[in-house]
């Protein structure tokens, strides 16, 4: 035990400037269980170079490139050398240093969306699947205490066989051509070769995509999609709604939107089955409603020892101490590191740890993608969701 | 002045155990404006009796059908008989007694929707507008000072073009198949006979779809439907979903369900336009909250000095003194009675009164449920809206 | 049954600018068991008929005192003449009216607080301990249901024995001095002769000392308070807080405050027990929230079935169809009336309609006040809390 | 630059099962500045071995007490040793670990309340003033975003002169005898010998207290506490109340129990000034409510734009991506942080940085629960506040 190490992460992407970069490490870095020793911050090298002082990084371990990140390394000795790269670039960039990081032999903890397009993502399936790494996926919100433990209830049956799933993300950030203003999350977020052919719904409706299914573990089985660029002059939607069908029969609404003027980023699910209803909002994020008929509403809690065992393992302090979007990405990480600890063990993880987010979500969202572009463009009503792989 | 008299009010509907006609009273009752001075209660003699006693009527005025109740009433003294009836019966009993009514003079208070079918519906529209008499259609929820200001903000071009339009209407009660359980309510409300042929969609969708286009002042232009019966062996709608376009390019989302599990009765809509939103929601329906970029979010409060001339006629306590549900169908009886009056003494009446709901309204529900209706069997995606009078 | 009449009221007070007048009319009609039949709205007697016109009265019964009012409807035949005088008078013209109503026999509903002084209150109590009428005293809240409902949760033993109060009351609206600027209600209200020598203390101290001691049933014995004039130039208090023991050994603390700027009204109690806690506040009349230790707090509803007799009685529609101020009113006035109507028939009462504040409410309202403001003066931290009758 | 380094964090405190250690480090670790390389977790040696394990510490330096740890770290080269040491034990150890840690030259990051006494406190307050060493008390809830946004705009004049300070710290979790249960935290903190003489108000009050002064910048001058033992058998406060009295002639209420059954941790504070008021509560901490005059309530949001320097120095996530209590812990940490590398740089912090909670907060502190003790038991209502140094 006492020769346990931290793991020596590294970064790809997350210059300066960049949003999720930053919280990326704040999450990894929170309990401990990381320590950053390298990174290829920025294709610029004087940009990476000042991001990696900012970080006190070593500057013999600050790269221009992941290419050569990974092949430095990779060189070095097993005890120094990084053990996870975390992958934070624009969407564009997943594919090729996710494979190459894999092959090198990195645990690898991926940005979302998966890829820039479907065609990548069924690529990347395959070389995931045939790595005995470690594989990510970011879907911060599935993080939250109360969404394990929305989803820890409906899979013991809580509220009976799920009837409706309403998923809703409202933001309203790009309400007006901010791309144009030398708005660099703007810029890229809206540009289809950095970001895909999706804009508001690769960006924001995959997450949503994935809390109706990560909630209720139902998988969707047709969509209808009306997609929507309500700025003149941008490329690419930044609004939309999909209907969903579930192959158990459930039907389903989602909704996401940048151009919801005066929002900020409420991620919203409600779930309904038979015996009861869960609802969720992730700007209120401690608390989980949960509804009976002719019954008061219950107000479940982040942090009470009520909770099921998912949950528990998904929070760091007692009830009525927030905990928020930072320690949802500390979740994921801790969980990925709890999980790798445990492989080198040679010890089973607990379900609870294994049960974040990876390729099998990444495969879905990217199909979620692909079929709700082929939806809106078509005039037949349900388009039936097939994920291929 | 000295001579004016309360409006004499009789009532269609409403017998023991009823819902909605009691409250009808208590909004038609709270301004002082209108006395109830007789009713057909029930078509069974007993159970009018027995209300009449119970509301202090003279007994020579309780009447066993409207037919009997018109008849008699008309033949009384102008300044003792009734002056407006209160419609306030199942769906299948509206167009038979409104259209009798106005033929014998009487001004109408109709409980929504219009009829029972989209073909009495145009056969009414004509009656209607023929008619000399008031017209009220008791959609409730724009009795609300604040969806009355949030009407007005949107008009006076406050939140810019409007973009998009959510509204949702979650209700729960009819989980279970509760018309089989002696429940009045829940059977005559999923009885295509009585209901009609859109059970959830005729009920509260055709609220939720008149807040979409009273709100904004804007016209749906196509809908894409998706209802449901979740629930076995019920023979229309409990739960659906339709996508809005509206005439000016805006976007929408209705949802409404009977069926989603412990929900009470939260009709939400939010408004996002190109430089602000609005959102309001019924159970907390004192506030509306209005959004502008990069700004604190702004609580607007009923009873408050700021708000519009719309919503400054439509309360009557201070702020912080909450007004509700009765509230809001008193504002619509008092609305009405104010515009009478105005006719009366051969004055024209402020805008403000005449804001209330009435036979175009009620054409284009009825328009609505028939739209949705086609559309749920359709599987090409979007139906073009049309209403025929 | 079917002799049955509405009560006949009267009105004293409530003239043009009258906030009160307006909202006991609204509270009394709501439900049909009242009419207004007479009124002495102001001792201006051009005043008091533009306000008998407004209210469409009979010319002939409306008068310029109360005076003259009650000696003229004594002389009308019972079935014409008024039941139940409604006092919505400034405090100074309380006792008065009151005193002689009864001897006249007519009913009494009285608003808040019971007389100018303590020393007018212990007179009228034994005028109206020795009456046969009944007394109404409008302490608005109680009639709130998910008020009666605590109430009941409390008696019931559901969160034990009560351990601690908070009640409070902050109002924003006397933030400057309105009475130097034509406002009427703050005039009165600042104005000791007409107001009494509490200000806040006595307009809005009194509500929330009645809410502590009838939600929790507990008598207050010691008081420890601390007033003050916020606004220079003002002869009373428009702030303060009182720390209060309750005979049970439970603590409490009572906050009220005119001056709190941007503040409503948000009147809100909490009550914690050996078992459990209540919470509730005005401007979110219909929940109640309950907790218990390591259980999710419960939303408890207004108009659902699961809750007691009392809130039962106390409410007129289904959940999520908000009730308000108005219908709290209501709920006095009606149980008022069904509590007269029981006398009448030789009947006992239901004990929850006889559940509203009276006389013994109004006499510990007037020796709260006294004695805060003694304690007010003292230097000694506790005075002990004793009624005289 | 690329010569900075983390600092190197050691611990005192923090063994197996503590609460606050865990989460300090959560704090500290988080936006990487620090590094964790030491620390004396326990006095049982087999415990703090235990914990330098689970946290991959050399176990080198895991020691047993600290006076070992400063002895040892003291001698190691400066490029390896400890320049901050964290304190997190029971108040009891507060004292020495802290006099001893400045007097071997390392930064003190201690939380409170300051010591176990007053009389501590003063001699402590000598020892941090004349060391050249920077010294932060954890008061947590100063480095919410959104409370120094509220610093700021009363420091700013916005709300005007301030009158009135609610603030109110509600727990539950002793509503019971916990301390007889096995419950480790319950043990100590109801322990006076550990805890010191205050327990509720020591533990929690304090923070109010802070809370209080700090987001005001108001000095209190008079107290009038009234402190109860709740639970039979427990030897000292579970539950109080304060009045106060500020400098500048405002007045307050501070409440804190942790008798409160069923409440978690609701810290809340409400200013009101002669032009608006600000309302604040941490269980929703990414808001703040801000109230003028007959305009809507002004919903200031963490993460927005139009915050002020103070709430901008204090965040990391854009508005909608909640921050909560590890967060303000990591604020606390990274501008204590921030002020050192400046020291070494030669440079003058940031005010905004320099804005944590320190010594001057400590001995007030520390005379707040002077005062209330003596206050409590003092029959006198005022007791006036001095801060003896």
């Amino acid at each position: 035990m006492s020769t346990a190490k931290k793991l020596k992460l590294g970064l790809v992407g997350g210059g300066p400037g960049s949003f999720i970069g930053a919280i990326h490490l704040n999450g990894a870095l929170m309990d401990g269980m990381f320590e950053l020793v390298c990174g290829a911050f920025s294709s610029n090298s004087a940009k990476s170079k000042q991001r990696g002082e900012e970080l006190m990084l070593d500057p013999t371990r600050v790269y221009c490139s992941y290419d050569e990140m990974y092949e430095k390394e990779s060189q070095l000795p097993e005890k120094d050398r990084m053990d996870v790269v975390a992958i934070v670039t624009p969407n564009n960039v997943h594919f090729d240093p996710t494979a190459k990081a894999l092959k090198y032999g990195f645990h690898v903890a991926l940005d979302k969306p998966l890829t820039l397009n479907y065609q990548q993502a069924k690529e990347l399936y395959h070389i995931v699947k045939n790595s005995d790494k470690r594989f990510l996926l970011t879907h911060t919100y599935s993080g939250y205490p109360m969404i394990k433990q929305a989803r820890q209830m409906v899979a013991d049956g809580v509220i009976g066989k799920v009837r409706k799933v309403y998923v809703e993300y409202p933001q309203g950030w790009l309400y007006k051509l901010l791309e144009t203003e030398n708005n660099k999350q703007a810029e890229w977020r809206t540009d289809p070769a950095r970001n895909g052919l999706a804009g508001c719904m690769g960006d924001i409706g995959t997450h949503a995509f994935h809390m109706a299914e990560y909630v209720t573990g139902e998988k969707v089985s047709h969509v209808c999609a009306d997609l929507y660029i309500k700025i003149d002059g941008r490329p690419i939607d930044d609004d939309g709604v999909v209907l969903l069908r579930f192959e158990n029969g459930a039907s389903g609404v989602l909704m996401a939107s940048q151009t919801d003027t005066g929002c900020e980023n409420n991620l919203k699910i409600r779930v309904y089955g038979e015996k009861g209803g869960l609802e969720w909002e992730q700007e209120l994020n401690n608390s989980l409603t949960v509804r009976f008929p002719n019954q008061p509403a219950q107000i479940f809690r982040a942090g009470t020892g009520y909770l099921g065992s998912l949950a528990q393992e998904n929070t760091r302090t007692p009830a009525g101490h927030p905990e928020g979007y930072v320690e949802a990405f500390a979740n994921l990480y801790r969980n990925f590191a709890r999980c790798i600890y445990a492989d080198r063990a040679g010890q089973k993880p607990k379900w609870e740890w294994e049960d974040y987010p990876g390729i099998e979500d990444g495969i879905r969202g990217m199909a979620f993608i692909d079929h709700v572009l082929r939806s809106t463009k078509s005039d037949i009503k349900w388009t039936p969701f097939i994920v291929e792989k």
